[in-house]
């Protein structure tokens, strides 16, 4: 078996052909990977759903290696919800075990001309199946099937009938330890582009996988997983992380001068409940119903994913995340966390990212389509979404196709994506990331909370975490280690045994922010889409310190990558 | 009476207000002062429905005068079908009466926070008046209320239930000299930006409008009208147009070698059933029935409206055109020609794009929402836009809305807006003004049917065709009168008592393009967004001279304006 293989399937031929990746390419992995290949690719006029269009699916760097949390995996692709390069990135066992069958990328291009498909990779080889009987399936029940008691050596990445219908809010799930699709590559429609290529399920066994990886520097490497996973276990985020999971900011950031707490459509920034769906209360439910953090993947050491059980102890959700709670809770006026709980397992088990559908559903209870705090139609209406009525559809093609529908001009998204949580107008360096990542409104592309600094200094955090997430998005590890450029460095130094430093890792990240912004620019980007909606700038949020908007201007955001 | 007033109503405090319009705007009309304005006066950032949006509704240069067919109406605006600048043309009775009181331009700005409103304009004076009582009526009964008996002094600009609901191919109805709807300031979404804006009806008597012109040199002004009105009917396109509308050329591009009757959604250029929905057919049909040739407005001399009645002699339509017969008609397998009268008075009387919402149902039927050829539903179906169910907002809001609601990847449509029936595989010089048109797909904003000519050819005569057009749409006219330059000139220098030749009118098309194209490019738009998409470059038409694509290279495309 080659080891570091581009693998390419057809789905129009059905062909399987694999190369092994080129020189060029050798030290790039995850994001930065399918960005290069992307650009490089996929002409980036086509509809997102053309059966030319390219799905990738990349483990990071460190993929198959012992490092803490470096199983994660890139899907990048041109989103069928911004228009430009999209990378929806994963936890969950997918990551390590396309890494240890030696895959540095899977492209998928094609569409079945004959309904459903699985493909299916092992130690001897891969191969396409035909997947009818999988149709109209959801998540829990198809991780169920697919992967089942063997979940030891198999992770699946599935789409729910969301992806089926090319909705472009629907995510990619990836089975978590235990078995269940509730890691989700959720952003910008993975699951689209993976449902209008017919491709229902990729199924990886990496049971006879090599267990050394040629090259590696074995014992240096060793020493770098034992330092890089002390200083993790030592910061105090990892603490809290491992304690009350993301959920457990919900408290800090409803406060009056924070404001990230987005409440009626992001109306305002505080939620009088908000208690009700914290960390801190599900972490006191979790004590007898069975509550407990668990791990994303094997061998990570933070533990960060709520497992959520009902008053009875019966599994609800695993990964009880805080934007979620923000977006489907305060955000809809839901709560308590019961009630966000099972939202949850019905978006994994769907298959829907939970930050566009929650955006989404509060833009249609600003028009009126259901009430404020109205649980029972929410559930409803992601039940819709299963079912494909007009009005599923409507939702689950997100947030700016929800206000179109209803006539809505104060619309929460940047470059058509939904707005996080984390608030722009109280944390304007997360405005400067909204605005200028190739991404679109994500928070996990570059996070600037400080406050009392001023905007050049906004910008030049905003630049330089965007510019670490990358690296820490293409050596596939979590961004809750708070790898900095020279631990990733020394892992790179290691394990292609080559010279690498903190320069070298920020000077490729560079280059791969560059691939994705000239992927976006040849798709009909300009500065004009480095923006925040009008109403950010307009709507004030009131803090102590008095009216809060978001009032950087647009020759900042146009100096971040210029 | 001010002459040459720009007014503003202030929608947000009902104030309205009017300048002399200044000096530097004299020689600018219709849609080249409605681009002027916008591009000085509008963020082009704003959400197009935001309440800071402007609508300009401008008369052309020659409004108000005896030149045939002078009376035509811009509406611009940024639209919220193409997020770009929009121009929707309309004949009618309207521009001659907005001209004769004074008006050059009406800008409508802010939102009427107090329920619907109706601005009245007459020689006395302009207000508005509440007029919720209008609220959820369609344009036959309002037109009816508004003008009624008083149709020789009176017009009126509504919308319909879809522009109440801000859908993004929603029209605004302009009263024909029947006192009628039949007249649609269309493409584009003017009704969505007129109901976003809160005004239900415009409402123009210039009874009491002064008779003469100032600063008009009479004598020759007269000599050009006579001169001009025998021009156009000496032009034998003038004899066919006159006889069976614009409806008279499906047969002749039903052929094998035009194809371009656009039939199940754009995959055929011929319809079998063609002849039922022709010009001569429908005009036998008429000698039964009582149909007739009609003016768009008083004082035009082609008479290309068919008024078309029932079998019982009871009106149906006026003005069932060719791109509404294409699109609604074959299209979507539909006939005889009844049977689309009765598709086109429902739009009307909706206040809807005939061309937008055809493709739209063109896609629904694809994506198999409702069977091809079925009448019956495709009624139901406008029907629900009109009642505002969530599949009437889908159809409604246009072609790739509802493309995306259905996860279909072939689109008919460029910057958003949907095809018109022109074919750009076989007539390509279509494709060429549909692809660099600041309009989006516009088969009005410059008309290039030559074949057998070379790539280069068909780039410089759609440039000077788009050019002309800009002329004829700013001066106020007809595009039926086929006015050359050198007409357009001669009007104006006798109208403004002022220099002017051919030369001068086409660089004021051109200063007036390049002000449309500036507001896009300000609106984020590039030469990404002059392209075809990708379908009609690649999936062939079938003629006798073999397969036809739209095969112009993208350099010759980006040529048009560099």
């Amino acid at each position: 078996m080659e080891l570091d293989r581009i693998v390419r399937v057809d789905m129009t031929t059905g062909t399987i052909s694999e190369t092994p990746a080129p020189e060029s390419l050798r030290l790039l992995g995850g994001r930065a990977l399918g960005a290069s290949l992307l650009l490089q690719e996929t002409d980036p006029a086509i509809h997102p759903l053309h059966r030319d269009a390219v799905l990738y699916i990349c483990p990071g760097l460190l993929g198959g290696t012992a490092a803490t949390t470096s199983g994660r995996t890139s899907f990048v692709f041109k989103s069928p919800l911004t228009g430009g390069i999209k990378e929806a990135n994963v936890g969950g066992q997918l990551g390590h075990r396309l890494a240890r069958l030696g895959i540095k990328a899977i492209a998928v291009t094609g569409a079945s001309p004959s309904g459903w498909q699985q493909l299916e990779i092992t130690a001897s080889g891969i191969r396409l199946l035909p997947a009818d009987h999988l149709a109209g399936r959801s998540n829990y029940d198809l991780h169920r099937e697919l992967v089942g008691e063997a979940a030891a050596t198999r992770a699946a990445a599935t789409i729910g009938p969301a992806g089926e219908l090319r909705l472009a809010a629907a995510s990619v799930a990836v089975t978590d330890p235990e078995g269940r699709p509730t890691r989700h590559a959720a952003r910008g429609g993975p699951g689209a582009v993976m449902g209008a290529k017919g491709l229902k399920a990729i199924v990886v066994d990496d049971a006879g996988a090599p267990r050394s990886i040629p090259g590696l520097r074995r014992d240096e490497y060793r020493q770098h997983v034992t330092r890089f996973s002390r200083l993790v276990l030592e910061d105090p985020r990892t603490h809290n992380l491992s304690k009350t999971g993301t959920a457990g900011v919900v408290r800090f950031v409803n406060r009056d001068n924070i404001q990230s707490m987005p409440t009626r459509n992001h109306r305002l920034g505080t939620w009088e409940h908000a208690h009700s769906i914290s960390g801190q209360y599900i972490e006191e439910l979790g004590q007898s119903r069975g509550g407990k953090m668990l791990p994303c993947m094997a061998g990570c050491i933070i533990k960060c994913a709520i497992l959520f059980n009902d008053e009875h102890g019966n599994h609800v959700t695993t990964a009880l995340e805080f934007e979620t709670i923000a977006l489907l809770g305060s955000n809809l006026e839901i709560g308590p966390a019961d009630a966000v709980a099972e939202l949850d397992r019905l978006c994994d088990d769907i298959g829907l990212d939970t930050i566009e559908v929650g955006n989404a559903i509060g833009v249609a209870m600003e028009a009126g389509v259901l009430p404020w705090g109205d649980w029972q139609r929410t559930r409803d209406l992601l039940e819709e979404i299963r079912q494909g009525t007009v009005l599923g559809r409507i939702i689950g093609n997100g947030t700016v196709h929800t206000a179109r529908t209803f006539g809505i001009d104060r619309v929460p998204a940047v470059k058509g994506q939904g707005l996080p949580a984390w608030e722009p107008r109280t944390l304007k360096g997360m405005g400067v990331t909204y605005a200028t990542s190739p991404q679109g409104a994500d928070h996990t592309a570059g996070m600037v909370t400080a406050r009392s600094v001023n905007a050049e200094t906004l910008v030049k955090q905003s630049r330089h975490e965007q510019l670490v997430m990358m690296a820490i998005d293409s050596a596939g590890l979590c961004q809750f280690t708070n790898a900095l450029p020279a631990d990733i460095a020394a892992f790179i130094s290691a394990r292609f045994d080559t010279p690498c430093d903190d320069e070298t890792v920020l000077r490729a990240a560079r280059a791969a922010i560059e691939s994705e912004r000239e992927f976006n620019r040849r798709a009909g980007f300009t500065a004009a889409d480095d923006r925040l909606p009008r109403w950010l700038l307009e709507e004030p949020l009131h803090t102590p310190d008095g009216p809060a908007i978001f009032d950087l201007p647009q020759q900042l955001l146009d100096s971040v990558w210029s």
